[in-house]
């Protein structure tokens, strides 16, 4: 089905396009729908197209070569993917699948390339997110660094500390079993971990957000580690 | 000092440029000379450049917070670095360093930027970069989840392998602190880790190069690691 000019307007990439560029791309594009637990996209295949999420939720899958998965990466409306096949020419680095209903529409690789190299705008659109990509991939490189596990879930979680109203705060904690496949543990030390740190008051769980009561300790477990021998049984 | 056009037109990323613009591009740029452990460029701070390395060759040292090296990457004649701060105006993800005499460029940053999004031949050129850098974050981060550092280093080990009319091999193998801090764990983890190999008769060692007599029994070693007691002390 092709997409409507409004919906190409709406996705963030092609954002102050005019009416013109709007209306060609929009007449290149195709969309679909997938159900819950379709394959979007599939590890190895060649590139036939460059991706977007109009709604919905997709899960980019990525497997060791004993089947673990690896890292944990959603992808949400708006946003583009399967850029870099389109780009390298080399065959599609992971797996895409739907969480749930979701509808998905595709640019045909040649006129993707067209748009990503002659486009001003849309280049700098896609080199400023690869920036980002690199700089967050450093990041977790420096993370997995770290030996001691419980120390890299304390780490993990700094990362998704945020300022608010009432301090700092984690709103939208992965499950625990998404962490622990980030940070290269198990699912049981990670809550072992979240509990540490709410027996020793670091943290304190609010509904479904995680007060940060002492931001400085919380650092210092991440660099350090905690003293477990403080913690009352 | 300014560089010549002839020494602008030995830059890969202005490969296939006509005269006029190899004139302009070498007309804005410097080059400057580094001592051996010269600082070239420092983590946190704002990009004023985007820089080419002319002869020399520099390492990029990333530390984490507790002062420990995460990766380890080289640059070579020919490539440029410190795009990502150029792209994005965010600070230096990592400090830059000369690891003997060394002749850098400097493109200063709005002009870098107007070549890089507005010249499709570049853009191109940056994104099929990146495109690499991303898949090879990705490929290492899938093996630093191997939770054992004997499969670690095999399997690090295998990503250096070449074809060659000796069979495969491992040329210009990296030392072995280098290899530990690829795969975060000890030199002496890789030590032992490499002499097991050679005791297996798995790989064995021909002056610099390290031949790989049982390609499969490697690849076997990195995904279910080895059987050690075989091995006769």
């Amino acid at each position: 089905m092709p997409i409507a000019i409004e919906v190409a307007a709406s996705i963030p990439l092609f954002k102050d396009f005019d009416e013109a560029s709007l209306a060609k791309v929009a007449g290149l594009m195709s969309s679909r729908t997938y159900l819950s637990h379709d394959i979007v996209m599939r590890k190895g295949e060649q590139a036939e197209n460059l991706a977007f999420l109009l709604n919905g939720k997709l899960q980019v899958v990525d497997l060791s070569e004993e089947g673990r998965e690896i890292g944990i990466h959603f992808i949400l409306p708006g946003a583009y993917f399967g850029e870099l096949s389109v780009i390298d020419g080399q065959p599609r680095s992971a797996s895409v699948v739907s969480v749930k209903l979701s509808e998905v529409a595709f640019l045909p690789s040649t006129h993707a390339r067209e748009l990503i190299f002659h486009h001003p705008l849309v280049a700098k659109r896609l080199m400023t997110h690869f920036a980002q990509i690199v700089r967050a991939a450093s990041s977790q490189r420096t993370l997995l660094s770290i030996p001691n596990a419980f120390q890299r879930v304390f780490a993990q979680l700094q990362t998704f500390v945020k300022d608010s109203k009432e301090g700092q705060v984690i709103e939208g904690l992965p499950k625990q079993h998404e962490i622990a496949i980030m940070v290269n543990t198990s699912r049981e030390t990670v809550s072992r971990a979240i509990h540490t740190l709410m027996k020793l008051n670091i943290v304190e769980k609010q509904g479904t957000v995680l007060i940060v009561k002492q931001p400085e300790r919380l650092k210092q477990a991440a660099t350090v580690g905690v003293d477990e021998t403080s913690l009352k049984k």
